[in-house]
């Protein structure tokens, strides 16, 4: 029973009811956080071994007697690229291997690209004046954050189920010279958990910038983060790109975050040749290189893509019940409602929730006062500003699974008690203009 | 016997002598790296139950319950912060904990000064048009390369004694608001192993910029790097700034790269709270946090500042006898000629040497050619320009004492070649003119 076709008198009885439970919620002082894709406990134990297997000097010495506990390699050890090679379908010679984070190396390639500018002698970002983003959205916070923090103007553009709106893309890239860069989660989106259709991903790759320095950032965090057996396959970009000649355009980042420990894993970033060639002197100067010791850990314990492989099926059988008792609850609660919809991901770290428009700030407020943390509402869209405000993002990893039930009820609880006041007052008004 | 004061004839017999010699060095076939700072093999065997220390998920946990293996923690552990205060004498809550290089952190400090400015709102440097940057020299050449490519004009400064010649430092920094900052290794300095005395940190803590947005970086990147067993004390910078209320004008470096493994040390930063306070937020747009599984290794084995303190003992038996041999060979085979003249430091990694004007390019060719390498000659000035062509970096840390004793004579032997040429040339072009 859809609630729009409800009566005010069965929406304040709805309203009531959540009212009711959420004081009852609010006694037990909770404090429960589904804020950050971060992984649990049990995932952490899985990677035990990892701990122990450099212990020795002997671990240390690599295959070509690199001895890893001193300084050089500024791009990383062979056996390291290798591996992320095998497991990404990417030539060794285009990874340069980084620290522990991503994110870090994301936000360090913006910043050579503001700086230095990128291959073929442009010039540096930051001298060009107001430059812009393409941002689909809902997106990665912490993207958005790195334009904001430098500066670069956001254009949201929207998703849609296959990806980004590629009208909206093309018709911002292919015309304003201005718009450097697109930021793009191919697989398992963040929030929404979507991947990327072959299409799309050729779309992408096909891309006639305006701008001669136009870069993709293609942050690929979830390339092998399936919840389920079957492999949701991603078209390979750079092989699109191949056949557009459009391969300089690409920034491409992935990492162990979510693999091993998130945080002392390892993160890579991937280009063509040209763009490595001018990445490497700039990065030279920044560093000596990054910890070698830690990438050879990661060898010497997954041994190959395989081994990867693997252990993302024991993560996978952690994550799942998670995932899906979040799914149960909400569509137990909210199912045919009229009031909210979600996302049913098939691997990533996140459920993407819309509720009603301009209910997810006040939903996300009244959570807060019931003890259940989400992100913030507004957070997935850049500038924290959600035009519709509606999106809400669950990451139901780290909470252990009877919490994560006891706050996705009160979450649920929340969305009806502030949906049913939003329909009676809508209904009230609609009766006063009658 | 000075060999100004030598006949065109003994010259021509040194150099003879010389070139034979580089000849049989020559059959050889030499391959010896004095170039960098390096620490040797031995050096790294110390810690090598480092390796071990973290081998179980509870090595993981803080003492305050945190989880290193997980995502959190910006600015570094607890454990961690505590033990390089202890070490360094600054109080916890002014220092950052970064990754595996202070080369990184200084790099991104600079990169934080150029895309956001430094605390208390300034402009950003990037913004300023034409900055400059004071550049001790010699100095470190990797400090050098960051503003190159930074595109901050280097304006040299001559290195005294004492440390800086801060009346060439007073006029730059006192009087142009374009000369943003000045690069500092003030204990041990690269290349001369020069310690600032307490009168220069004063003065340096004293500076009152016409910048605005002046800042000091303050490399201290041989703290505790003795290579005797008295301590050459350096005066606290924190402590003189806080006396002239200059706090906010420091930016401190330090690592554990020639402490523990050179590839997976641990390096900080520290500062002002202002500064901490603005560094913060910016860094969080970086990364979600640096290994902290690494942090808690460092802690777990070193224990306490003593326990660094004591190993730093047992690398200054290594490296005391390479740097000895270096000394003794170069007094050996061109002391008291005039031809030469070096420093001889009490900790650190470099011996520095000056050659007669315009004699060091033609030795680090000739030494290359006779498979010895040295840091090319000029590398210790802004630009790879050194104005007097003299100067020259050796690293002993290395190589073995047998292969150190071949290169350091294979140098001395260039030297006494090129010298006596130049000299010969001298005294021709002399006796031309009477």
């Amino acid at each position: 029973m859809n609630w729009t076709d409800c009566s005010i008198e069965e929406l304040t009885k709805y309203r009531d009811e959540a009212a009711a439970e959420l004081e009852r919620i609010k006694g037990l002082g909770l404090s429960l956080d589904l804020t950050r894709g971060k992984p649990g406990r049990a995932q952490l134990d899985l990677s035990a071994g990892m701990l122990s297997v450099i212990s020795h000097t002997e671990d240390c010495i690599g295959e070509s007697g690199l001895d890893c506990r001193n300084y050089g390699v500024l791009d990383g050890i062979p056996e390291a690229k290798r591996l992320f090679s095998d497991l990404l379908g990417i030539p060794a010679e285009r990874i340069i291997i980084g620290g522990n984070s991503s994110l870090n190396l994301m936000f360090d390639t913006m910043v050579r690209c503001m700086l230095f500018g990128v291959a073929g002698g442009h010039e540096p970002w930051a001298r060009q004046g107001r430059i812009k983003f393409v941002c689909p959205s809902p997106g990665y916070d912490r993207h958005f954050a790195i334009c904001r923090g430098m500066g670069i103007e956001m254009v949201p553009v929207d998703m849609t189920p296959e990806g980004p709106d590629m009208k909206q893309v093309r018709r911002l890239v292919c015309t304003d010279p201005s718009v450097k860069g697109i930021w793009c989660v191919p697989k398992f989106s963040n929030p929404e958990g979507i991947t990327y259709s072959p299409q799309i991903v050729e779309e992408i790759a096909s891309l006639k910038p305006a701008a001669p320095d136009f870069r993709i950032f293609w942050d690929n965090a979830y390339s092998v983060h399936e919840l389920y057996d079957e492999t949701v396959p991603l078209a390979d970009i750079f092989a699109a790109a191949a056949d557009f000649g459009t391969e300089d355009n690409i920034f491409y980042f992935a990492s162990t975050s979510k693999i091993s420990f998130p945080g002392s894993g390892v993160a890579i970033m991937a280009a063509s040749e040209n763009n490595i060639r001018h990445i490497k002197p700039i990065l030279s100067t920044q560093t000596i290189g990054f910890d070698k010791i830690n990438q050879m850990r990661h060898v010497k314990y997954f041994k190959n893509a395989d081994g990867i492989r693997a252990r993302m099926k024991e993560h996978a059988a952690i994550l799942r019940p998670k995932f899906e008792m979040v799914l149960k609850t909400l569509e137990n609660e909210l199912g045919g409602l009229g009031i909210a919809e979600w996302t049913k991901p098939r691997g990533g770290y996140f459920i993407s929730l819309n509720t009603m428009d301009d209910c997810a700030r006040r939903v996300y407020k009244l959570a807060r006062s019931a003890g259940v943390s989400l992100t913030e509402a507004g957070a997935t869209f850049p500038y924290g500003c959600d035009p519709r405000d509606r999106n809400l993002r669950i990451a139901p990893s780290y909470p252990e699974l009877d919490e994560l039930a006891t706050a996705t009820h009160a979450l649920c609880q929340c969305i009806r008690h502030v949906s049913a006041e939003v329909l009676i007052r809508e209904k009230a008004l609609g009766s006063l203009r009658e």
